[in-house]
């Protein structure tokens, strides 16, 4: 495989576009779309995604002519091409034909065609069908002038991630076996000494199925990671037979920040350029929030490499209970806030709104409503924007802080059967980065095992299993300087989900310099205070401290008088250690001290509400502020401010509701961040 | 088929009874029943609904005996009978004998005999056996002189009408072809080129049965319209038959108002007279007002004649999560609502209270304490008052509003994706309703399809699907001088829930004088404020007016500014539009203007909480005056008090939970509605 | 079988001890454990219980190898050992070998290996392969000196208890066969000519499976009555088994007041000794009330013997949503109250926390954390504790009151289709029951066929289905002179769950004088008022006085003036009714009134939230005292205290959180209940 940074961008500047269906419309709109993705400044659509019913209306038999047309007319049009391989979903006749690619839920319930991805992730029918489309399609359309990039499926794993049918119990045994060599280990993986569940045979083994009562966790842990491993061996399959038929770059659409249930930071090696797409959650006023913690975590899995905003929305979704419209000017501020993060192209779902099927009042490019609408003007005014951005292609994001990430330990802490329900991964993972982002400091959102060397501030929220070499590891960044915080009910298991035993937490009792003997989680709604006049809820926990300092301690609840929060000075650096969790008040004050002695500084000082981010290469560097509020806001700069195209010396004022960016002059100032490691 | 509305009675004066089980008591109970009957003025019992197993021990063989007793007991006593043909619910030995008859939810589950309705609706098993049991007691019991009625089956539908199995799958496949002809049809109005869903067989199609997400919104539509056609198919196959052996009308009970899923407005040609059942909502403290809106409907159901009230209850039913029992007097005021609203008969569930069952603790006619209990004494009060209304029976409701209601526009804004799940069908509808009751106006519900020429006011809450000639129907009624009010997320898609292009709400887009591009659904318990002072929730849309003059605006929230409440002057009418979710306090400050400007009057002053109706016929008109306060009530009137035997010059009291019934003397005072038409 | 109050204790004084699991830790670790346990003062130890998979590796074959070294080990330290038949949990083996083995909920679910009991309770190849394990187990282990006493699976029916599958159909209709003898009387049972449900076969019968509506009551209750005794007829066969091997004890944990499904008081006569095991409810601030109510359950299916805790835990559990920690000092309060209330051996689930597994973050004795804890260090200050009331084993709690429970009538009370879904079994159970613990007064609950004659009190809280005999002898009790309260919805039906006709509550209408003609169930959160300003909620009812004298009456809500609380004169005693929900403070006001008119006094006057319990037993008696609050608590006694070895006089100080015993000398200045009864 090539080196996937270096071929995954074809053409200059920024991408622009969205997913393109035109197989939905009348052929005579075809040149209607072209003429208005032109106005818009579109550049790149995905075309064919849902194609493989039309591409193949009987098995074995394709139909390309309207392809050729669509694909003829887009390049006419000078409008590239990111080519499908259309087997995002299987046409109703291969689920007639062959039922048992049918998937099944955990208690049996089959899944049948009428939505999308009805298929079992291990069928080798769906497999075979569906590598014989890839085939076919990638041959015809290896040389086509509009293809500049190539889209296996769609969304892998978005509906149909855990199947228990009879294929994928079989295929599960199979990966199993691959993973343990001998029953052996797996009986000592799985603990199954414990109520009785000792394997004798690996047919005996199943899928996390449907039971009395709770299932064995390391089973459904494994179950996890092999369901993962499934989705992620059809993009593999789909990758390696293009890969010996076409040249562009191969991609597919993770939804990093979005979905549990893929391990991205596996699958990133398996593409040329990571690209993701991102829906706000309506219900959320903040979301905007939740959009730079998706797209910091996006980068980090792309390993801070640019990356491709393949869908998000121009304004309402249609999947969510309630679908609340984009705000006048948040479509931009939006796109806007993604290329700061390291986006180098800017797409949606989908250029034009449908008038039927499930996804119809999801918005578009092109509104039910026509082009004369807020939705269409804003779109061509990003379009202008994103072209006045195009220097920025390439430049990567300045952050001076990690947050650890790991999908295995979000499975983890979320199996059943745990101390209490109102632990959750993401919990500590937003309150962190949100205390970050208010404080204007980005921060990369990696794996463990990501090299710490480049950072100042390390955050380690929930990380409740993790592997030796990665507690290792930050042990020994902390010890040559490092500042990092740990949540509660991290590092207490291993990657087989066992305790770590002789006090919590296990594998970072020695970094931190405590002992806890029992955790106290609070009842629902129950509330503690610290003396130091924090508020905190959910948990607590009866901790020794072993070495460490007492930074504060509770001043109520069930163990008044036990440490909360405590420091402990390792080596040339120092660990932090929050044992309950804080409230927002309080989370930014933790930051603002570690921030603080870590010598960690924002991109720039500004209001509160207004985004800082700053990207930077080839000696260049551009600070992208983003006006949340409705005031206007002042911001040191100096520069040429790219959107308007003005100068601005010594300060910038940005509207409210209002995006800049500005090519900074004295970019130098600001020394980047690998430079300025201790 | 013999004229509905000529046949379906029998006798003189109102129908009033119950269901009679006389089975399941031993036969020296009967003569006490019909003692009491005749002490309590009943006239008409449904005999034998849930019979099957008794009368058909074993499959083929027959048992009559005890019917001819029963029906011979009760015609000694001079009690009629409404025959029911017995097929409501069949014996074990037909699930046991064919389990293929058993029904199957979405998700696979069979469902099992142990409660009732245990078929599936399609098959062609139970209907085999089913006509064959209706034939049997059709020959036997054709010249029965107690039988006045026939009853086809029970609640049809009630708990069978989504049936996903096998069986129903190929019924589904045959409907879809009569429907469609070609498959072409079918994949264009189902939209399948979207998620790769395109039919190349029609052996491909099935129920939209448990799928990975959304299933295709137009399968779903079609497969609501199959369920509701198949459990008509049962009412008409059994109603062919009755026809080809018996004379007497033929009926079955709807439940008009209370289910979703069956289309009455298309059943009622298939019955000889419309009749319904009716429960109160007991969480509702007001669930008078659902009633009034249930009988409004079942008149629309049958086309403004008279119709029959099956089923309510003398007091608590069981199968609510509390059964609030009726407070004294409250049976009364009930019963004497319906037959306000156009009840030509008044029969509950059931003449004695159960001993065993699921339904022991409903309430009857005879409550387990026997018949010294208010429940029978009541009972004993309203057959006479029954008695002296004998000569309301035949005539007409008195209505100027009509509100449009079509079960396709129900199932097709609840589908799921859509924009917010707070918008319901019935919300909207129980508003404007609810407002028309609180000011003295009573409307007909009735079908969009309906002649609208005898009204002057027509309410359209969320009729989100609408045919085309049913939008350009009330379109020219408007345009001849009518006036009418759309609610938002109307006229949004086609019968095949196909977006109407353009912008919304597309099929009323030039009846509104309007055009709204983007919807804006609020947040959960988000409120809005109009420039006008009126609070409203749950929507808003960004409107354009194009024609229309603007009545208000929003205050705050997403739209500052934009339009929320608009009236566009056509012809000689005028069309108003409500693009938001008013509270009552401003649904009935809009409704008092609507009737204003259409010159709409109450069918007399009352004080609130005072329910007033007006049928008429032959010449004569008789108001009824339901006082629902624990004040008395002076109402202007002059003419004949019926229940009290009195006389009323001028003035009518009504002491606080009474009712009175007036036969009016200056009926031609106020104009009957088809001669008040502009 | 021999006495099994005789024969069920061993060794002298408390049992204690715990579950332990050698197999699943190295061997090395085990002689760790034995002195750990010695030095905590463990005397007792249940082994195997999880052991099947262990044991028999492959069908037949066994390997006793590890535990003989483990049995061994501990008798060494002289520690005995209550063994398992380690029939609990099936390997996976079997479900693979005969999958027809594998329970099924009511919607068809299989149910899988993965947790635990995963067996259909009727499977006879269940039966056949658990009985060979018992047969094989008890020949190795009769004569090894450390066993004291045998354990029959573990917590029977806890997650299997209903299985819908072929097989349990099929046994369901053997068990009706037995108990109607012929399809008649069944049909008559069961109502079944209502809804059309007549069997014409017993073949047509089946499980109440998932069905359109409401199943057949009488179908629900047997199946529940069905699934109780398909749980005992293992622990039946286990014990007839080992009782023609074994010669020790042979007992089984009960779930006693934590579960509803099984019918513990019938099966209390198949054990030597009530064994149980009791958790709290973490979300309950008062869940040691919840414990004294479980405990006094407990003694009441024992016969009020002497019991065994088989199960509790050192601290928090895992499988309550939030697992709430004890808080010091709880241990041994909760512990020692057990004591108080009957029980003479405090065992815990598990001797040393799991590393992995579904149940690894449950407390154990020795934790995560080791033995330098709070937890093991309360553990050794236990095991003092319980040697130091040796001398207590044996004797018995005195109780003046009675509450009536059966498990028959929680059954039936809570199907579906009742009056209000509010009512549920345990909550006047708990109300009273906390009244009485408020009070300072200790009461046994037991089963409605109990001779009450050593009772002064007898409460009688929702007992929904009675039989006639049990109905008569509370009657008969009440007239010879005792005071009962019975509380609303009870006595309503028949054991075949036939509602008593002629005014409720049927079957205690003449004892309490009065007769109810219909329920008014409260809407959600309606509240009424007493005209002696009690506050109730959920119920009211139409009651008339019959004889009975009215206490107090609804001020409001939709009966005012009608009786809400009523006593009748019965012969030499009196018998009252409450017809709707009090408060808990209008409860503690009726209870203490109730107590003065019986005559009963708290085992010692105590202030609120000190629990005070008396056992007595060979003309000694002992005063326990439990203070829950944070205050010391003064209380009269004079004797010696044994937990701290002093005596006192006249007056015991008890500090805050702290629990003393007293060995009265004046235990004869309290007569013991049974010389006390009129």
């Amino acid at each position: 495989m090539r080196d996937r940074h270096d071929t995954g961008w074809q053409g200059d500047g920024i991408y622009y576009g969205a997913d393109y269906n035109p197989e939905q419309w009348p052929e005579q709109t075809w040149a209607e779309d072209v003429e208005l993705m032109r106005r818009a400044g579109v550049n790149l659509v995905s075309v064919g995604i849902f194609s493989w019913a039309l591409l193949e209306p009987t098995p074995g038999t394709y139909d390309f002519g309207w392809l050729d047309r669509a694909l003829d007319t887009l390049h006419a049009g000078g409008i590239s091409v990111d080519l499908a391989t259309a087997t995002a979903s299987p046409p109703p006749w291969l689920a007639h034909a062959h039922p048992e690619t049918l998937p099944r839920r955990a208690d049996g319930t089959v899944l049948w065609p009428g939505g999308r991805q009805a298929y079992c992730p291990s069928s080798p029918v769906f497999r075979e069908h569906s590598l014989a489309l890839v085939e076919a399609v990638a041959t015809r359309y290896a040389d086509h002038p509009a293809v500049v990039m190539w889209h296996v499926s769609n969304e892998l794993g978005c509906h149909n991630v855990h199947c228990y049918c009879d294929v994928s119990a079989a295929a599960f045994r199979g990966w199993l076996r691959e993973r343990y060599g001998d029953l052996a280990a797996l009986n000592e993986a799985w603990g199954t000494l414990f109520w009785s569940q000792r394997y004798g045979d690996w047919a005996e083994i199943n899928p996390p199925r449907a039971a009395p009562t709770f299932a064995n966790p390391t089973q459904q842990l494994d179950f996890l990671r092999f369901s993962s491993d499934e989705q992620r061996a059809q993009l593999r399959a789909e990758r390696d037979l293009l890969k010996r038929i076409v040249a562009q770059p191969v991609t597919t659409n993770f939804m990093a920040g979005m979905s549990k249930h893929m391990d991205y930071h596996s699958w990133a090696a398996d593409v040329d350029l990571v690209a993701t797409d991102h829906y706000l959650t309506a219900a959320d006023p903040q979301s905007h929030v939740g959009l730079a913690l998706a797209a910091d975590h996006t980068r980090g899995v792309a390993g801070g490499a640019p990356w491709l905003l393949m869908e998000h929305s121009t304004s309402a979704v249609n999947w969510q209970p309630r679908n609340v419209a984009k705000a006048p000017g948040q479509l931009r501020r939006n796109s806007l806030a993604h290329v700061a993060r390291g986006a180098d192209g800017v797409l949606f779902f989908q250029w034009r709104a449908s008038r039927a099927g499930a996804e119809k009042y999801h918005s578009a490019l092109v509104p039910h409503a026509g082009a004369d609408t807020k939705v269409f003007r804003e779109v061509c005014g990003l379009g202008a924007d994103l072209k006045a951005l195009a220097e920025v292609r390439g430049s990567r994001v300045d952050a001076d802080v990690a947050i650890l990430f790991d999908y295995e330990a979000w499975w983890g802490v979320e199996l059943d059967s745990h101390p209490s329900v109102d632990v959750t991964y993401t919990d500590r993972l937003a309150a962190l980065h949100g205390a970050l982002w208010r404080a204007g400091v980005t921060a990369d959102v990696v794996h463990p095992s990501t090299d710490l060397s480049r950072y100042r501030l390390v955050l380690v929220p929930t990380l409740y299993l993790v592997r030796d070499a990665d507690a290792e590891a930050l042990r020994r960044w902390v010890a040559a300087g490092g500042t990092a915080l740990v949540t509660y009910f991290s590092g207490i298991v291993d990657e087989h989900d066992h305790v770590r035993l002789g006090g919590y937490p296990g594998a970072f009792r020695e970094l931190l310099g405590i002992r806890t003997e029992e955790f106290f989680p609070l009842r629902e709604g129950e509330r503690v205070t610290l003396d130091d006049g924090s508020a905190a809820d959910v948990w607590t926990e009866w901790l020794h401290p072993a070495g460490a300092q007492v930074v504060a301690a509770y001043a109520d609840g069930p163990l008044p008088g036990v440490p909360a929060l405590t420091r402990n000075a390792v080596g040339a650096g120092a660990a932090w250690y929050a044992a309950t969790r804080l409230d927002d008040a309080a989370t930014d004050r933790l930051v603002a001290r570690l921030l603080a002695e870590a010598g960690v500084r924002p991109a720039a000082d500004a209001p509160p509400g207004v985004e800082v981010v700053r990207r930077r290469g080839d000696g260049r560097s551009w600070l992208f502020v983003v006006n949340h509020t409705d005031r206007p806001a002042r911001i040191a700069a100096t520069g040429t401010e790219l959107l308007a195209g003005a100068r601005c010396a010594g300060e910038l004022e940005v509207a409210p509701g209002e995006v800049a960016v500005v090519r900074e002059e004295d970019s130098d100032a600001r020394p980047a961040t690998a430079e300025r490691h201790p």
